[in-house]
């Protein structure tokens, strides 16, 4: 295309929400991806996103995105969540190297937009991987023609699917988080491939398997004015490692998604004076109903079991995080500019905010409506 | 509209400013909206806007704003102003929900643009109450379609109208100020009723009323190594209400307007031991002249007076704050696109930075071009 | 134009990086202008630019800028690097006003974009006048029209020129670099002329000369305890005034541009105990070679020798900077969206960084792809 506003189009999505904490005991509620979970917070914008992309030529695509409410609930500052390029290395380009700040290929509910997943929050074990989904890295994507097509399809035709990522992906990446300067000087390697079957009768189901291994170097602060010991790191990094499995069935009407994963990672000791690596385990499955009325309308019920058992490595001192959850909840969609969801969560979790890192038991209750663009 | 820059259009401006302080004893000159106003600073961007807004389809219309310069004095970074959706209840659209970042609809002064005041900074009264003018809310707005297009009417005149928060609103929002998280768990409400009169003669003149109520929680500080007791808040804050008049008659080619309002809020005691509730009370009135030439170039000498006495809550300690000023400015447009101010201040107010919060005489002088787009 | 999308247009670039230090020896290599240059990094996005730009009207051209990865190494916080309106004084335009956050224009190597500069990084002797290039300001620009086109086809043919900052300009400048409020009060002054000469045979020499003059305020910190004496300034600053002059042969093919700069600016005692304004003085000479092929790819290879003996006031207390570096590097263009670079660096310079600001010699390798829209 010839002009620039032709390139690049601009596009975007606004989710201004709401929580109430119902019940809280053996502590206070800190959920580290919902930041209005907790009794202080009251109305306010959880994503203000604001992305322009587009094909440049036949050899370069680019995309680039911003939150305006970047700062975790809401200092103002925005932030860039994507700013990269994919350039092609043939005609056809199903072969791609991308390069820049983007979504490490880390499981589907990592790559999965928050304009198209149903829960408020991504699921603890497979986000304490890659907060903010996002990292500096070099990749090499390939997925044949039909495939790709196949991607934007599962997005298109409102079955809330991940977008493309490649069939297959392997790459490097930074590895202290999103718009983190590496602090090792060793990048995080990632590879994942995933497959979106597509049966006789329509429908589809989408298969993966990812992993990632690298060094990382986990914040320290005191705790009763002892400061822990950044144990085997040698300031290098502690073990951080992963792999996980995917499996997707799109709701047509009736759709089924599960994530599981197992590693190491760092983790605070029992006693509160050493990080060291430990090991972790977790996963989700949750069930949707996708139910679209003659006018266009859509109504989805659906329900989330959760749970993980691992150091929170994203996290000061990077304590022990145990999750499980279950989370009901329904989606509304008068049209598409705007989405209406509650979700109620019932549950226990680690609040991994504040020493001495007490589970707390709660229920709680979101309520979020989204406009598209 | 089809294409996304159809649909969104771009908007913005730029304010470059001078300020010189001529005189001031009792202390140093500090006012809370004008950071140029000191012996420290030159030249600097004031306010470096970049907006996008329209109707996404018939139902959402969006609006969001950036500022370059968001920190005051310009840390550079990028900050949002606004980031809302108009959902419309009704097909002529004169029913609607906002919802998202935005302007508290509480008085006349705080809805004008920065872009359309003549004044330099907003009153201290008014502005008192939101500052930044925006939080985190919802809101249900109401106007005729008759009076929508009379609000966007008295902009597009060059009449340096309010735009468009309905006739009616009412709504709750987080209360903590722009871009803040709410710290209490519990809203601001506010409520606003406002009419533009058309008489026979052509002229304007614009009513309203308008009042909010909530809990504010101060930030507290030591003062001479003691903090003050942040009183009877209980960490759920202190009360904070106010009710407020406005009154405009648009300038054809004589203006006047006018704003008072009454209230209590956070304040700072005389021992600077305690923050409690007290009484506030301030306004403002100015009165302009709008001379159009025969080529379009227009010239706009105004004079405004305002007083305030209240704490101000948004300040560190929230210190009891007096200002009696008056102003003497004048505003030459040589095309639309460029607008340059020169205003002239002199009076009394109190440094609310720094204990033990002087009152300071002062006499300054702000410069401004502005470029708009 | 009619619509804003043709008013304004957009462009960018984005530049993802990896350096790796080869040798380091006296110290921790540390490079005021390249964040990856040391042992922490891998991969990061150096720029990630986003600007608008146009003419609003025959009087008005506005451009903005912003960079995704502002904080130095990447925070995330988007910043504002250019936001300025020209205003014409005359209908040829060639005339015209500039204010607002633009480039100081004070150097060949500070007005050359960094999407066009070959060598990784400016220069030390003229980066360390201005950090960051940028400051509020306000100018006065005139070049012909002639000259305004043939500055705008040294960028167009493929040649990096500098842009359009006036054949002969000068202002004044805020002085406390870019998105800084001012600290004393005082702008700094600054007047530049550069002439384009064209040859017969086609070749461009541009000559330049340059000035500054003005206070500066050196922020200080406690090296070993003790805060050093902000010096003669009485917190209005150390003097702070260079001259320099500029040549460049633009490359068809081969070309060579060289600048010095000498003066006197705020430098920390040898004692450590003071801030004082003591003499500087640097250049830097390079030389490049510009190879198109038949199918429009390009290869430029380049060698560059930089040295700087003076203080980098922009660093806390200002400590005395010797380098002295020797860089050769290529760069691959295989199509205009893409440019891939390698340079390798050898040399000696001081770490600016940390007290007691050692001479470090270093070998490191910095490697960037550079995607332009």
């Amino acid at each position: 295309a010839d002009k620039w506003y032709e390139r690049l189009k601009m596009k975007g999505y606004l989710q201004v929400r709401t929580d109430s904490v119902m019940h809280e005991d053996g502590g206070q509620l800190h959920i580290q991806n919902d930041p209005f979970a907790n009794d202080q917070s009251s109305i306010g914008i959880r994503r203000g996103r604001l992305a322009f992309s587009g094909d440049l030529t036949n050899h370069v695509y680019l995309y680039f995105q911003a939150d305006l409410f970047g700062g975790v609930n809401g200092n103002g500052g925005v932030q860039a969540r994507d700013y990269y390029a994919d350039v092609s290395l043939d005609p056809a380009r199903e072969h791609r190297v991308r390069m820049g700040l983007s979504k490490v290929p880390y499981g589907y509910a990592t790559m999965q937009s928050s304009q198209n997943r149903l829960a408020l929050e991504r699921p603890e074990a497979i986000s304490t991987a890659v907060e903010g989904e996002r990292d500096f890295g070099i990749y090499y994507m390939y997925a044949p023609y039909e495939i790709r097509e196949r991607f934007k399809n599962l997005v298109k035709m409102g079955l809330r699917g991940s977008g493309d990522y490649g069939m297959i992906a392997f790459g490097a990446y930074s590895g202290q988080g999103i718009n983190k300067p590496d602090t090792n000087g060793q990048p995080h390697w990632v590879a994942r491939a995933t497959y979106p079957f597509e049966f006789d009768n329509g429908q589809f189901l989408e298969i993966g398997i990812q992993g990632y291994a690298g060094k990382f170097n986990t914040t320290t602060a005191p705790i009763n004015g002892v400061t822990p010991n950044n144990g085997n790191g040698n300031n290098r990094g502690i073990t951080d490692a992963r792999v996980g499995i995917s499996a997707v069935l799109y709701p047509q009407p009736f759709g089924i998604e599960t994530e599981w994963n197992w590693g190491k990672g760092p983790q605070l000791s029992n006693d509160m004076r050493t990080i060291t690596s430990a090991s972790l385990s977790g996963g989700y499955v949750q069930a949707n109903y996708r139910h679209v009325f003659a006018s266009q309308k859509e109504v989805i019920p659906f329900v989330r079991w959760q749970t993980y058992n691992g150091g929170r490595k994203f996290a000061v001192n990077a304590p022990k995080d145990k999750v499980n959850e279950v989370g009901v909840g329904v989606r509304f969609i008068p049209y598409p500019e705007l989405e209406l969801t509650a979700m109620f969560m019932h549950g226990m979790r680690t609040n991994t905010n504040v020493a001495p890192y007490n589970n707390v038991n709660y229920d709680y209750l979101g309520i979020q409506a989204q406009v598209n663009f």
